[in-house]
């Protein structure tokens, strides 16, 4: 029993139980919260107060393993920690979790989205182009092993790729530490994604590709009915 | 056999032949040249001068049904003009066009990259998140009706889809004139590209999201061998 407590099979894996900070209690936080947990994580949801009723809600409708704490207390309780604070919103909340993050994996699915302006929505200009949020975070947070991955889709379809084509289609991941991106990739793994729909595009200025895709997904997503997300053909 | 010359059946459309410019001698205005030679329309290569001798190269090839000339001369014989010039001097070619662009519909398949700057390759400022080269051309010469498409790929998968996966693959197309767009799809389809396979995502301004591709494209081109394109799964 203990031991199928402390561990699960997962595929090709043996997974140790981890401890995972969620920082941003909106639906992309807490559906990341939700699955980790349904995967036997213990998760701690982070936010700039710890009386956030958001996060209360979150760890009320779970039975275990939920937790909420301040960005600072999340980030400290996590081995890695996913950043899904709003784009314009991350390197404050990143800031406040002071020396909780130091050399930890940060998962940033987050995207940098300009809400100051109108529709059609466009990035924040200083983080598009020739610069990106997951370099921004890298640049301003040297300690930390940031890894850019599955910032191109619904939340829902990060957590369970398969509801889209039995899982067949893409996730690209990107970020300086080689060993870090293995590791996320065996979360990855242990989340429905396959070895062949996860693809490499290098170090962290590779961001720059994935999150402005978005201004393409928008544009889909206003010509299009129903899930969809992107895959290389090759 | 007068009705052979001056008509093909392609799949489900009879098809006139065009006369079609194309502005710009590079791989990709070449590759496009020939392929419209190839299904039996009438070319006009464009370029600054009219003694350009990739033009020239490319007229002496084909045994008929190919001439080269000024932008001006090249956009006054199109009944419909690819705009396969450099996007950093699209503009300029445009305007050397003078009045032979006037009420054509351009099909632009050029990108605004930004080559003043090293690697990692990146957009001309002016001309992404909020702009577009696309809408740029729109916006200087509102008497044309362009047509953005096939400027997410390599130039000969824009022209022969099929080489990759029997053309399941996306192609996106957008533009303010619904029926340019359809007389656009129409020599698509010609092409080889099947419907399905064809996605209006709307009006011009969505040309930021499929010009920006290229910042992704970029790096998985980097990252894979051989030839890939993106194809939208839903």
């Amino acid at each position: 029993m203990h031991y199928f407590y402390n561990f699960r099979r997962n595929n090709t894996n043996i997974i140790n139980i981890m401890k995972i900070a969620i920082l941003g209690t909106g639906a992309v936080g807490t559906t990341i919260g939700d699955r980790m947990i349904a995967l036997g994580h213990e998760v701690m949801i982070g936010s700039r107060t710890n009386t956030n009723e958001k996060a209360i809600q979150f760890v009320n409708k779970h039975d275990k393993n939920a937790s909420n704490g301040t960005f600072e207390q999340a980030a400290t309780f996590g081995e890695i920690i996913f950043n899904c604070v709003k784009g314009e919103f991350s390197i404050a909340a990143l800031k406040l979790a002071g020396n909780g993050i130091n050399n930890k994996i940060l998962i940033d699915v987050s995207n940098p989205i300009d809400t100051s302006k109108g529709a059609p929505l466009s990035l924040i200009p200083e983080l598009c182009n020739t610069n990106s949020l997951g370099e921004e975070i890298q640049r301003t947070f040297p300690n930390i092993k940031v890894v850019k991955t599955l910032n191109t889709m619904w939340s829902t379809l990060m957590m369970i790729p398969t509801m889209l084509k039995d899982g067949d289609h893409t996730n690209f991941i990107c970020g300086n530490d080689q060993e870090a991106k293995d590791k996320v990739k065996s979360l990855l793994f242990e989340i429905g994604w396959k070895e062949e729909s996860i693809l490499d595009i290098g170090d962290i200025t590779a961001s720059r590709g994935t999150e402005t895709l978005l201004l393409l997904w928008l544009r889909i997503w206003g010509a299009t009915i129903g899930t969809f997300s992107f895959k290389v053909v090759n």
